[in-house]
């Protein structure tokens, strides 16, 4: 099984670059990890927001297999604490062996192809943080939730 | 009127640090800021969790003037969505001419003398945070809610 997280667009700042690349090498050593940044799309000054995002809609999909959990990164999406969402995960891992997709959006949202063809919805926070900053904000969750998994001390540090 | 982020303890990573100037930069565009991080605490390796906290609270609490208006940040303390915390802000600024000071704890929390001292409580999200990334996420929500304040278009980008 692998966990991947899918992302609209570059990362722009090279201080997010490093807080990511942190993470990245922390998630390794607990599970087969995959950061996949959709950077295909060029030229969008000319067309709408609505076009934008079914563009990206479809790049995403694209990237998706049937099998996959797709997971949406989404205001809309389900609340936890960080340990009930470490609990949520670890009984993902122990009853599928399905790949599981996070999918962070562009600006300007997901398509409604991206959330048809999602699983389920995560909400971070009601607050709206940068579709840049949340990238680490993710993986540091993420991180954290493999160390509650596994009851180390990070979490209480 | 000021508004201060008052921090305990060093910021450790050179990516985080780049992440705080970044936005210090932006908000000093809307409003008078000081950002204070007390780093004074030092050979904590023999004394308790309870004493670090103790001690962290005597500091946190000789930077604060009897007028300050002073918010923890604190898992218990209350959750907005982004534009709802700009209008409480915006109330705020309106209202009083109290200085503001936001206060990020350490990695223990906040002893007892910081709760009694403080006029209320803010929760950034369900999910814990790392007490070093809850930096750069603090403020870019305050960057953001200067930006709902004044109706521009970064919240909506």
């Amino acid at each position: 099984m692998k966990v991947k997280l899918l992302l609209v667009g570059k990362t722009e700042e090279l201080y997010l670059k490093k807080g990511i690349a942190t993470y990245i090498d922390r998630i390794s050593h607990y599970v087969n990890f995959e950061f996949i940044e959709i950077t295909e799309l060029k030229n969008v000054s000319s067309i709408s927001k609505e076009q934008i995002k079914a563009k990206e809609g479809d790049l995403i999909l694209k990237c998706i297999k049937s099998a996959d959990n797709v997971i949406l990164l989404d205001e809309k999406g389900s609340v936890f604490n960080s340990v009930d969402w470490a609990r949520h995960l670890e009984h993902k891992f122990s009853h599928s062996n399905k790949d599981i997709i996070f999918v962070i959006g562009g600006g300007y949202g997901f398509s409604e192809s991206v959330y048809d063809r999602a699983d389920s919805l995560l909400s971070l926070s009601k607050m709206t943080f940068s579709h840049q900053l949340v990238r680490v904000i993710f993986l540091e969750q993420l991180y954290r939730a493999f160390t509650i998994i596994r009851g180390e001390p990070y979490h209480h540090e």
